[in-house]
Order: C-alpha cells, then structure tokens, then sequence
C-alpha cells in the first residue's frame, strides 16, 4: 500500500514534536488568534512565541494574515489531514494483520473441536473398503 | 478540551518526522521483521538502518526482540494509536468549529427569508404599548 512519503510531512511531524506547538494548533483549532492571544496561556517572551508560530508556518500547519498590526494565524487543516491520515492508514494496516491471524486461530480452533466432515478422502476410503469386501 | 501533551508524544512525532522512519513503521504494521529485512528496500547501510530504530524504539513506536541474533523489531501500536488520537481530536474541534458557523450562517439565512417570529421583546413592547394606551 503507498503511503505519503512527501517532505513536507517531514516538517509537520517535526514541527508538532513540540507540547508548545501542539498547544498552538489545538488553539487555532478553535478560532484564529492573534500571537497576543495565542501567548497569553504560555510563561513566554512574544519572541519565543513567534519562533513557533514560523515553525509552525513553514511547515504548512498555520497561515498568518496581512493585516500587519494584528497578522491574525488560522490553523491550516490539509496539513494536519495528512498527519491524521498517515497516522490512520498505518493503523488500519496494523489492524488488518491481526483480524487475519483472528480468522487463521478461529479456523485452527474450529478444526480441533468439531467433528471432522465427510471429505472426499474419505468417500475414497469406503469406497476402497466396499471394493474389498466384494472381492 | 484536553489534550496529552507528554514529553512522550514529543519524541513520538520526532521520531515520525523522517521518510525512512515513517517506511519502516510501515512496514513492520504489516508484520515483525529483522534489521536485514528491514534494510532490504533502502539503499542504506545496516549501522545506518539500526540508527534509525534505535530512534524509533526509543520513541517507545517499535519494541525488538531479545533473540540476540535476530533481534525482530515489532510495532508498538500503542504510540501510534496517541499521534492518530491527537491528530483526529485536533481535526474535530476545528470542524466542530465550522459546524457551529454553518449553524449560525443557516440560522442567518432563515432570519432573512422568513417573516420574524414573536419575541419576548415584541411581547414586552406590546405590553408597554397596552400599558401607553391606559393610562
């Protein structure tokens, strides 16, 4: 199965592999904010603050506004798709190995518990039995 | 809405933010493997692919068996399952967000195109208009 192997999945992976910069994006997630509102929960400098949100930026997470009084930042949602989508792919890869083995066992275990069923083996066998019994 | 910020999570994503890293996970969601069949689709070294799941074992995303020799590396579903849970939390609350303006723009809509209906606010005017009247 392909899986996405684009570098910009690189830098956002990269970028959320910061409990600052995930507490970002769960912020954006709710609403845009200015990089006042966005520092106002952290013990941080604005300069600290803004180094994230670049990070944040190049790596396609979050878009900033024109308005260069305010420069409000919006989460972008295709970039945390595409986290979200390689996270579940994978899982679901994972998952599917196991629902095989489930149905390998469950057939294992039917074949030691049930009586076993007429097979042609054993058509053959009586068949080869009434042969001899005439002979 | 809280969210796992563990120092955990952080050398989860880390450890995700390379292509090769991301294939090898890939891989081993299909089934355990040794280094050597691991290192098999890579134009890599075997000291190179070892640097790669020492990162990822340390980010606690492989476990490798104790068979000296062998050593077969397996997926820790585990980590995965916290990066796909924080991604699909993130993704929710910003599309509960957009849910909640559909509601408000509809609810817009439907103020434009149908006659008002009766309010406290009308009522209470009534009330005072009645009251006008009397004395």
């Amino acid at each position: 199965m392909p899986l996405p192997q684009s570098p910009t999945l690189d830098a956002t992976f990269a970028a959320l592999s910061d409990a600052t910069r995930r507490a970002i994006i769960a912020r954006l997630a709710t609403g845009d904010a200015t990089v006042l509102e966005l520092a106002a929960p952290f013990e941080m400098s604005l300069p600290a603050i803004s180094k994230h949100l670049k990070v944040l930026e190049r790596a396609g997470l979050i878009t900033r506004g024109r308005d260069a009084q305010r420069r409000p930042c919006s989460l972008r949602a295709a970039a945390l798709e595409d986290v979200a989508a390689w996270a579940e792919h994978t899982r679901r890869v994972w998952e599917a190995r196991f629902d095989r083995l489930d149905t390998y066992l469950r057939e294992l275990q039917a074949d030691e518990h049930e009586p076993p069923p007429t097979t042609d083996h054993d058509n053959e066998r009586g068949h080869h039995g009434r042969k001899r019994k005439k002979s």
